[in-house]
This record gives C-alpha cells, sequence and structure tokens, in this order.
C-alpha cells in the first residue's frame, strides 16, 4: 500500500460497531423453482445468522445484512459462504450467482474523519475451503473525500488486486472488475480480506462482487 | 451539489470518448431456460449495438458494452433497455433481474486531473416508456482522489438521490442503496443521468444497479 494514513496524535479508535458494517446481496438460481431454493438457503442459514446476532432483512430485491460484533465482517463473510453453498446444493448444482456489496465506513460522519480517529484493523477472514469452485467478478471503491489527504483511490485498489494476486485466486484485470476463480472460500476470503484492509485506512469502504458457481459457460460447460 | 469543481482557466476539455465510458452488465433469468432466453436476447439486441458502434463482450460472468461515440452513455443505456424488454418478453414475463456497473473517467490518468481539465457535460438520457414495471437498488460512488479538493464524496450521492425523488423514482433508502421504482426507463434514464451528471464534476464515476422485473415477492406476487 503506498498510501498509508496516519492518525493524528491523540486520535479515538473507532469501534467496529460505529462503522456500519454490513452487506446486501441477492442469490440467483437459474431455474424454475428458485423461490424455493432461495427461501430455502435463507432458512438453512437462519441458525448461523441467529447465533452471530447478525439482523437479516429480505426485500424484493435483496437481503440485508449488518452485523454488530466486533468480528462483524468475519459473521457476516461465513454467513454469505454457507448462502451460496445451500443455493448450490438445493439448485442440485445448478447455475447460482450471487451478487453481493459489502460496505464498511461512516460516511458523512464527522467522527469518523480520518485525521481525527483511528481506524479498526480486522483479522483476516478464516473460511475453511467449501469444495465449490466460483468465477466472479469483483470491483473495490475507496470512497475517499477530495480534501481527506490520504492518497488518490487508484492506489488503494491497484494494491488490492496485487495480493489477490498473491493469492492465486486473481485470474485476470477486465474492464470495471478483476476476475477472480477458485473455491467460493478462496474468492470471499480475498475479497474481505481486501475490503477490511482498505477500510483500516478510509473511512468508507465499498466493494462489490459478482460470484457465479455452475455457469454452463464455464469451460466445463458447453454455452459458449 | 453543493461541490462545484472549477477547472482552471485554460483547462483542455476531456473528449467523451476518452473518458472510458461502459457498461458491464447480467441478466438473470430465473427459469430453467435460461440459457435461451440470455443467448436470444444478446442476439436481439446486436443490431442496436452494431449501429450504435458498441462493443460487446460476453464472458461466464457478464457482458461488457463499450462505447466511444458521442452520445456513448446514451447508446449504453438504449442497449441496456433493449436488453431488459427483451429478456423479459423471452422468459414469458418472469422473473429477471439485471445487474448492472457503469463506469465513466480515466482512474490514474494524469491527463484527467480535475484541476486541469474539463469534463463534458451530456444531455439527459431520452428513453420512451417500456411499459414495463421494475423494483431496483442503486449505489453510486464518485471516486475522488484525497488532494483532490473538490468536496466529500457523500455530497455528490445527497444530490443525486434528491433529483432522483424529483423524479418521482425514488421510493426509499435503505441500507447501501436508494429503492428504485417504475417503469424501466424511467429508472434507468434516472440512474444514468445521476451517473453523467456527477462525472461532469467527478472525472471517475462508477454506479451499481439492481433491476428486477416480474418478481413474485413484488405486492403483485406471493412469496412474501
Amino acid at each position: 500500500m503506498t498510501q498509508v494514513a496516519t492518525a493524528a496524535a491523540g486520535s479515538v479508535p473507532v469501534a467496529a460497531t460505529d462503522l456500519g458494517v454490513g452487506m446486501r446481496f441477492s442469490v440467483h438460481p437459474h431455474c424454475d423453482d428458485f423461490v424455493e431454493v432461495i427461501l430455502g438457503s435463507l432458512a438453512d442459514a437462519a441458525e448461523l445468522a441467529s447465533t452471530a446476532g447478525l439482523t437479516v432483512e429480505s426485500d424484493e430485491v435483496s437481503t440485508y445484512v449488518g452485523a454488530t460484533s466486533a468480528t462483524a465482517e468475519r459473521d457476516i463473510v461465513h454467513y454469505l459462504t454457507a448462502m451460496v453453498v445451500s443455493a448450490s446444493r438445493r439448485s442440485g448444482g445448478g447455475h447460482v450467482v450471487a451478487q453481493v456489496l459489502l460496505s464498511r465506513g461512516c460516511p458523512g460522519e464527522a467522527s469518523c474523519d480520518l485525521r481525527t480517529v483511528e481506524l479498526p484493523r480486522v483479522a483476516p477472514v478464516d473460511l475453511r475451503p467449501t469444495g465449490l469452485s466460483c468465477v466472479a467478478q469483483w470491483s473495490l471503491y475507496p470512497l475517499l473525500d477530495g480534501d481527506s489527504g490520504v492518497g488518490d483511490h487508484m492506489s488503494y485498489i491497484e494494491a488490492a488486486i496485487a495480493a489477490a494476486r498473491v493469492r492465486g485466486v486473481a485470474a485476470a484485470p477486465q474492464h470495471y472488475a478483476t476476475k477472480l476463480s477458485g473455491d467460493v472460500a478462496d474468492v470471499l476470503s480475498t475479497v474481505a480480506d481486501a475490503w477490511t484492509g482498505v477500510g483500516a485506512e478510509v473511512p468508507h469502504v465499498v466493494t462489490h462482487l459478482t460470484l457465479a458457481v455452475g455457469s454452463p459457460s464455464s469451460p466445463a460447460g458447453g454455452v459458449r
């Protein structure tokens, strides 16, 4: 990371619970019984959500997941992994796409001015391999303010992509996104760790991921 | 808009063609014959893409659409509208979700430093009503640099949401997104005009949209 923000002396650490850590996601099973797959997967993951104290609210477009524990980011990514694995299983290994928005930060809050607060660093996500392969496209948005003095937004993005490459899941740069592939756990860990890593330096960070399993147009399939 | 950037005297206007205007999108028909619906819709929209000189490249996760004409943004949104309408028709009015990333800007390019160039303003998008209703969730990301001196990122977002409200399509704020609803044309016009509007002040702007038609959990349906 070429741009490292330094918190002012005497700055106040921000609690993870004040950062508004959360996710908005949708799961898209490409099958006639998609309703059963979606509702069944939400039911499968309900106990995990309850144990972690997650707030889960589904509407007609997507599902919001909020977390306020000290392991908020980890809890959210564990829940997402469970949802993807469950939806894939319930659709019989068919084509399922998850659309994910992870957000961390306190936009517009004076208390989250990078020059006056110290942002928390969190441990890397610990996910066990799922045995389920995916291909994904990933975008990362460090939302700087024009007078924050903490460098240019592309430097954070480039550093995150370089880290993903070291982990072996970054397959290729594409227009507006980086292609990732590998076990669902490796891909989601990479995305989450980049998100929290930039979040230790930039108060407001959002990342988007389109993750596909069972795609008929992957090398093993036959659509294309 | 509370933050208005002023180009330096003698600054050079950036051509739209140099801004890297483009889209990455995926269409998710929730039905067993999703492959036929997706490929059929791409075929339906191929002539429109060809006439507008768009670059269309599909891979196993999504489709990239690039535009370099003077009406690049308009051409892209017209294409997207055609894809959504076609996919809905081909799926018999079933549940179809479009995931959309619109990008405009020249990240990391010295030539696009806001203090030395003048960003082009583009006309509002002209879309005819489609007769197809949708619900959507929308996020806008003005990607400022920390030393750009052009205000805070939330002010651009809040102004865009206020404009959407005036147009009557912004239904409600949600976590990390704004809910939009209405005719597909009205929703896509609102999103595109916000994207190009901020893009006249911020060199690099990305916006994400999840757009659903035929949702069984909408008020007329019965999932929830």
